[in-house]
């Protein structure tokens, strides 16, 4: 593949289109900076939310909804994020080189990390043999298939329950289960699950994933009792959180065990001068829209003072 | 005045109802703490800001605009801010006891303090004497009232130009004063300024606003050439930054300088355990809406935290 090289220095280049990044945008064109927001996801993990109650401004709106007005912020201020993605990122003096998967190369004399997280897998045998096939990460895209069908969701956090809540609501039966020995979801979504009479089990470790060409079944193991028992569902959502998406700048930045980018929290700079971070990437215990969105726009401020210095 | 204490024990207090407030009070509902949200000011500097730009979801929104939005929020959520002041806050054992204003009482286990900040002020002969008669820290309560008339704006951060810009809509002449040597407001701005011919004055220290009944002149010091000049203006807003409003829990916390809150930035917690502090009021370089609700959001999570320990 032919590498085209950008001759032009940037500024900054954003990467990630999800809140922090889309925020970062926001800021770095108020702040008139040449830049570039790269990011193969529109509206990164957002997109996927099915009903969003907690973004200030929007008491009830969909993933997709709040995506699009995002998106439409971007529109209004020409703002044209690139769809692509990231595989490389080398640094040379002062200067970033940024390859993209498409054979692109951006120069830049700063970068701020946006790029999320990606969906945690189970591990066990079914799971990528059966995904798109009753197997699934994503509950808005693909939790209209399974109307009238009984269903599990893997995780018992706030996004678990939220997947379940929004399959009670086609699904005769919708079960959670969590490896645990409670819930961690908020209270608010706890009462409604007991309200819709979702069934929690807890304990429970996946073990396989059954069917013929699609799921007919889950097989768990009882922590408790080390028993293994199966649960007759269609439809297995997988929702226990997400890994780092941050594979391309290991060499620049320190992580933490879960492999989080450690930044300064002041300033959103990483180890590396220049190099900043922001959103659900990053080492930091809360991972929220409103709070990554805030986070875009600190890292982008300071990657404002970095240039101007 | 009768003191009416409340007899139950609250989990938490959150203190103040601008961006921060608001989404603490949001987050605090999700996780079905029994709470209560008190602001004197409906959306706290929001509600003066003329334009807001960069709160992402809205490409352009007028500050009361936004305000009524984080309110029907609220409202949709049955969260009732209470329209009061904090006056003092001990500690005794673990329980907080805030004293409002209006002499009602509240006790908690935990405090959310986002009190934001006060318009900042001269201190120059007139500005007192003058206020509401041409002297104004709030373009947006009080500039329709100049249409037709010359004004000055001091300060040239962004809230500077932002006032200048809209003021210079309806005003013939609109000059902003920077004592130093330069502005700092978004380039973004500075272009807008530009293009609309708004007067930028460096170096220029305010001495004294005068006038008869209302303001006629303004007197500041060329502060290179030691002269002092004179301006023929009506109004006089002056946006020359805020202090913040922490000063009912001095004996609770450590502050900067400035007098802004110290905490910890993972968990926004102040020195002394279960009181937290987001927003404005905090040791934080950036203070943006965006900002302050993420914060907002982290705070309410860690007390979330603190209270289940």
């Amino acid at each position: 593949m032919e590498k085209k090289m950008k001759n032009k220095i940037l500024d900054l280049i954003i990467i990630g289109a999800g809140p922090a990044g889309i925020t970062a945008a926001i800021y770095a064109f108020r702040k008139n900076l040449n830049f570039v927001l790269i990011g193969a996801e529109r509206g990164g993990q957002v997109s996927k939310a099915f009903t969003i109650e907690n973004y200030p401004g929007f008491l009830k709106i969909s993933g997709l909804e709040l995506t699009e007005k995002f998106f439409n912020h971007l529109r209004g201020l020409k703002i044209e994020p690139l769809a692509d993605e990231v595989v490389e990122i080398k640094k040379k003096e002062d200067l970033f080189k940024v390859v993209l998967r498409s054979g692109e190369i951006f120069q830049a004399r700063s970068i701020l990390v946006a790029s999320g997280r990606k969906p945690r897998t189970l591990g066990v045998p079914g799971e990528e043999e059966f995904l798109g096939k009753g197997v699934s990460y994503c509950v808005t895209c693909d939790g209209p298939l399974f109307k009238n069908k009984p269903v599990a969701v893997i995780g018992g956090g706030n996004s678990g329950f939220e997947a379940a809540l929004y399959l009670k609501e086609i699904c005769p039966e919708v079960f959670i289960l969590e490896r645990g020995e409670r819930v961690i979801a908020d209270e608010e979504n706890q009462k409604k699950a007991k309200e819709k009479n979702i069934e929690i089990i807890l304990n429970a470790q996946v073990r396989e994933i059954k069917g013929k060409d699609l799921v007919e079944k889950l097989v768990y193991e009882d922590l408790r009792t080390k028993e293994l028992k199966e649960l007759e569902v269609n439809g297995v959502f997988i929702q226990i959180g997400g890994v780092p998406a941050a594979a391309f700048l290991q060499h620049l930045v320190d992580c933490n065990q879960a492999g989080e980018i450690m930044v300064d929290l002041k300033s959103f700079q990483t180890k590396t001068p220049g190099l900043f971070a922001a959103g659900d990437v990053i080492d930091f215990p809360y991972k929220q829209i409103i709070i990554a969105a805030g986070q875009g726009a600190c890292a982008a401020l300071s990657a404002y003072k970095f240039l101007k210095k």
